[in-house]
């Protein structure tokens, strides 16, 4: 065994015998791990001038970027850069580095960069030839601040993928919008995204087609067509192409739907990758409060009787207008309490369907002007509106209308606390905008249209439950709570203030912005006329150098927002930041950790994650998630959506223990307290509580 | 049950007892099926007039062809075609026309076309206008002329599916083609046609992409997409929507494709209803006969170092060469023996993959001029050059070229030999030219261009098998092969005649006419320079009204399409009109009988289908495929490919008592005598013989 896996694998070493962690061990195995294997095939250049000449003309990096800056200039960034002296504070970060991120030759033989070349390299590409945004972002990064993945990955490279995350695809009740979204798919899959597409208006199973009764085949081999198309294309192996389809629940396929990724599902509709989300209205859970049947629709006759689709109209204002309407078919009548059952027992068994609360969502909308949100993405936190494309058959012009492309960024809320906020908050959605300008999907025209007018993008932040506890807070505490929500107040905040300037700045506002609640000035109500109240003093000494928001504060940014306008339509999203967190050495996003040991097997070998901050002194504080009170959970969740005009990323965590009454209950619990959406539910088996690093 | 199936299941009711067949049960089923079913299902009206106008008025007709003749000529069409008297000679043709082919309402409860009206309303639609033509249409159909499916459906029908029953794609190596091609794939499906998509450019699996190694997924996971493709999009119930994927028995992927058929295959890589089919060029038999390797290749090589794609060179005058490259990976070493036992081995367990003998189609393409013929389609008797399209990213305009759309019709032999031949097959190549010249496959510009340019046709046969036994013949003796060489003769001569009347009455040829052997007169130096030989008498009788050619015919038809030119680059193809021909009450195609007395279980029921024209008299001289020496069904096929510029669908039969060994050489001896491609094996296990209607 590798001498750096040994030493890893020995901070469980003598936990048997004495319950001791040896953490250490875990640095010193990141220590070697460099001296092993990174520096031996770490390909060696002179000086940082030659580095680049070589990665240009090797056809590593793109050009262009890097003549927007003279050589001294470079090199004075690289200096910067090293000038942090970061060191990797455990094997498995520096590992999923140098594994995953970093540009190695073509034949994988040798590692090109370094961590602190490929911040600069992202610096440098994002900047745009900003020279003082450039430095700036190299601070930001070797601090507080981490793009995500394709970001990471891809900036400055040649032969790359995009720079975005995450799309949302609308599909509309026509085969040549099928097969257009079918080739979206392929398309934006292979650029590196998670795509969701919307099902909900596609007619259900036994719907007529030009008329004739029983032909429409329905939703389920659509779903399987995009379940292949996101199989087939992916990140050139970096990343496997992943999709979720969302339904409304009260379309008549509901129920295939969430049947689908159940493990004993036919295997002629399961799904095996795809993911499925729900859209359930508040309308649903009324009809199941009073114990009444759901009637399930088609959004065939929705758009023949209105000439709207199915996920155009709000269900819970239509729903007895569609029921007393003849021309509405009622196609099956499900006991509401049921069909929620049914859900719940899939997520048991499955951890899907994910959940997004429709009227939540569009309540507290702030493009509300503009029009209804209809769903959700791969990870649940993005919620955009959208506007549906006509396909029309080959040599017409198609109407293109608008898709989501959102570029996503986290804040390490640790090092968040350490620094300059407002400067880092700003250096961020600046780096994030210059994505969204950068990105140029152009095969996608609805999603290249929406982001040349939209320039959405989607900060986020992570390290939560590791930066409670190195502050000696307990998970899901009042004090927690209070922290997130005043840390999230903050951030809403600022990232107003950097949109507004930019808007300022460029003299140009996102499309529709004067039909935002921005625009009117209604956003600011609740925040304007708050109650200031004092934050206890172990909440104070948690937010570190991060400002607390006062009214006055709101009431002026308020002001210049009318004024100037903001430059980005969505600027907050917390995604989950499964991968990039490892390479953080974060907690991911605001979720409690799992474990507090990780043990990942692969193959031939083992390595241990312990936890950031994890010492013998805070185990006992440091909860794993099935250990926390869920409801808890929500209500920090509840207390972070407040101020963050898209979604969070929130798994529930349930052992095999719990039923699905008290799994609905928390749901219903999410919901009323304006959750807008449920990522999956991760079950564990009570009995892997006992196992070693469950128990440490 | 119904008496009417009563009735047809007495046929066989004193079989076991007397070994006597009651064939006029069937003839009574066909009566009592018209009074108790079809005539009181059958919507009344008064007159031809009212009927026309219901079923303008509802939408079941489209009204523009009907204005381009007055009434009273419809009137007298209708008139003609009662005029015949004709009577549905058994059960089973009566009800799968009335069950598959007849207009009914959209409920399906009333049926509102009879068999004659049906003919009436084709032959109105296809002549467009031409009123001398839709009374030849009319004869010719009520006597011995048969559309394809989806003609015969589709005609005149306000809701319908396209007319043409065939499509040939080829896909380039880039995933804007793929996307595109999945697109046409839905698009053409949900037409109506049955598509072939060859795979040979797509490199193979763990090929690089953009570069960096062992990235590429392969063939298989995009055949996985055309099949889920084909499986959603079908004609609205009336026929599954199919495929056929092709692929380079010299390509990297092919040992996956061969074994994807395999009933016990991978979930992964297994095709449940996507055909397969392999290119085998000469180069490969060679090798076998040597007892050599094959090495397998990548397109992505190729096109590399040649420029060319795979698909497009000659892999028999290229083997050589690439071997001796040093830039063309030598992927993988298979024995060719071995390899070709896998292929058989797949196809007994299977039927699966069909094969295209590259060189015999090639060497044997009057129109090699314009370029290289890839690959087949579903059936396998559809032979046309293609050329790939280059699908750019959105903004750039794509650069189309040309894919296959081909309708297809088909003439009873038995009826043909006892009409004006030369204007039953004139009256077939207009009806066909027509529906080619109305085919716009608007959202496939590749196939329209195609279309536009080409006009091809497939005009074939049926009841062979009938005709012969009808005729005291039996099917593979010397006899039939003289009959069949010499009405196939005949078949291509009157379609040149036809074809190059048409092309002097529009003045116009086919796209690159200049460049075929057609233009040069070499195509027909073979007839000009045949042996004349008296045909024996049975053979001169079998032919009744059908003319022999002789080479002074040949000399001046030969002058005048040197001096007119063809309309249609592409006439004959012998598809196995395996749906219409129970409709006719014909033997399928050019193929002998599986079964003198078919026994059809449904759900509920049963059908009986004696072979047309069995009898206590001839039910010895009826053989069943698997009596008759294939070798000498392969003498029959290669007599019928001579003259046919295209392919013939042609199933091979095996029982379980073969060997490997004895179906690759009968594979081999259809290569060395020039047929041009096999569709699939049947296999019958020898005891099923045993069964009542086989050994009847
Ligand atoms: N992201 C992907 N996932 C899976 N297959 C891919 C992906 N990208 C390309 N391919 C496959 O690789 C082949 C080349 O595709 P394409 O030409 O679109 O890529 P490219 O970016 O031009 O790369 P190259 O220069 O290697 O051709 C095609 O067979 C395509 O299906
Ligand atoms: N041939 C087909 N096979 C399977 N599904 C089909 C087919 N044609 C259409 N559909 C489905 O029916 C719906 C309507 O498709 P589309 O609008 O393209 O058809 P249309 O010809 O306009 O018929 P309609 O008038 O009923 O909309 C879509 O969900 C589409 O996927
Ligand atoms: N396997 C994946 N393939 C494609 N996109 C993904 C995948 N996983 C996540 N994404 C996209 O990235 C977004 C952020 O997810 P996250 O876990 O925070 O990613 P990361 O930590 O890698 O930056 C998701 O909302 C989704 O749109
Ligand atoms: N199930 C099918 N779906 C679509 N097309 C088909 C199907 N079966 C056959 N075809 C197309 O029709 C052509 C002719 O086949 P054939 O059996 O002669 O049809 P038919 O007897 O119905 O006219 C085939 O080459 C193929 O292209
Ligand atoms: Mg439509
Ligand atoms: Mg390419």
């Amino acid at each position: 065994m590798k001498s750096y896996l040994r030493l890893n694998n020995e901070v469980l070493h003598h936990y048997n015998r004495t319950g001791r962690l040896d953490l250490e061990k875990d640095r010193e195995a990141a220590r070697r791990y460099f001296l092993e294997h990174v520096n031996v095939k770490m390909r060696y250049f002179i000086d940082v001038d030659e580095k680049i000449r070589y990665l240009v003309d090797e056809g590593y990096y793109e050009r262009e970027f890097l003549e927007q800056y003279d050589k001294a200039f470079i090199e004075q960034l690289f200096e910067r850069a090293y000038g942090y002296h970061f060191r990797f504070p455990s094997f498995m970060s520096a590992s999923k580095f140098y594994d995953s991120y970093a540009m190695k030759s073509r034949d994988g033989a040798e590692i090109l960069e370094k961590y602190e070349d490929r911040i600069v390299i992202i610096a440098l590409y994002l900047a745009r030839g900003d020279r003082e945004l450039a430095v700036r972002a190299v601070d930001a990064m070797m601090t507080a601040y981490q793009p995500a993945t394709p970001t990471a990955l891809n900036s400055g490279k040649r032969a790359r993928g995009e720079l975005v995350s995450c799309f949302k695809l609308s599909m509309d009740d026509s085969m040549n919008s099928i097969a257009a979204n079918i080739g979206y798919c392929l398309e934006l899959s292979r650029l590196g995204g998670g795509v969701g597409v919307n099902l909900t208006d596609i007619r259900p199973l036994g719907d007529p087609i030009k008329g004739i009764l029983n032909r429409a085949s329905g939703v389920m081999p659509v779903a399987k067509l995009l379940e292949n198309a996101f199989s087939y294309s992916n990140q050139l192996g970096q990343r496997n192409g992943s999709g979720v389809v969302y339904l409304n629940i009260f379309h008549a396929d509901i129920e295939s739907l969430i049947s689908a990724k159940k493990p004993n599902a036919d295997e002629k509709i399961r799904l095996a990758t795809l993911s499925t989300g729900v859209i359930v209205p508040d309308i649903f859970f009324e009809l199941m409060k009073r114990d009444k049947d759901v009637v399930l629709f088609s959004p065939y006759d929705i758009y023949r009787e209105y000439g709207k689709r199915m996920s155009e109209i709000s269900m819970s204002e239509m729903y007895y207008e569609l029921l007393d309407n003849p021309n509405i078919r009622k196609l099956k009548r499900v006991n509401a309490r049921k069909l929620y059952t049914e859900i719940k027992k899939a997520q048991f068994e499955s951890g899907y369907p994910f959940e997004v609360f429709d009227d939540n969502v569009n309540a507290r909308h702030p493009l509300r002007g503009l029009g209804r949100v209809k769903m959700s993405n791969l990870c649940t936190e993005i919620l955009q509106v959208q506007q549906t494309s006509v396909i029309h058959d080959h040599g017409t012009e198609n109407e293109y209308g608008m898709d989501v492309s959102c570029n996503l960024g986290s804040l390490d809320i640790h090092k968040a606390t350490q620094t300059d906020f407002e400067k880092l908050v700003d250096t961020a959605m600046r780096l994030l905008t210059n994505v969204s300008l950068m990105t140029d999907i152009r095969n996608v025209p609805s999603v290249s249209k929406a982001n040349r007018l939209m320039h959405s993008v989607g900060l986020g932040v992570m390290n939560l439950h590791g930066h409670l506890v190195s502050q000696g807070l307990e998970y899901g505490s009042d004090e927690s709570i209070l922290f997130v929500d005043a840390f999230m107040e903050a951030l809403n905040y600022y990232s107003l203030l950097a949109s507004m300037r930019l808007a300022r700045e460029k003299g140009e506002t996102f499309h529709g912005f004067e039909l935002s609640d921005y625009a009117d000035g209604s956003y600011f109500d609740p925040y304007v006329d708050k109650e200031e109240r004092e934050l206890p003093e172990p909440v104070r000494r948690a937010l570190g150098t991060v400002p607390v928001i006062t009214r006055q504060m709101w009431q002026e940014l308020k002001e210049q927002v009318m004024a100037h306008g903001l430059f980005n339509a969505y600027r907050l999203a917390v995604a989950p930041t499964g991968s990039i967190s490892y390479i953080r050495n974060c907690t991911a996003s605001l979720a409690p950790i799992t474990e507090r040991v990780e043990i990942r097997d692969y193959a031939d070998s083992r390595t241990i994650y312990p936890m950031p901050f994890l010492n013998d002194g805070n185990k006992h504080l440091y909860k794993e998630a099935w250990e926390i009170d869920p409801f808890r959970m929500v209500d920090l969740y509840a207390a972070a959506q407040k101020h963050v005009d898209q979604g969070l990323s929130m798994t529930v965590y349930v052992t095999d223990q719990w039923t699905t009454e008290r799994l609905a209950r928390l749901y219903i619990y999410a919901w009323m307290k304006g959750i807008k959406t449920v990522y999956y539910v991760r079950q564990r088996l009570q009995t892997i509580e006992e196992c070693v690093a469950c128990s440490v």
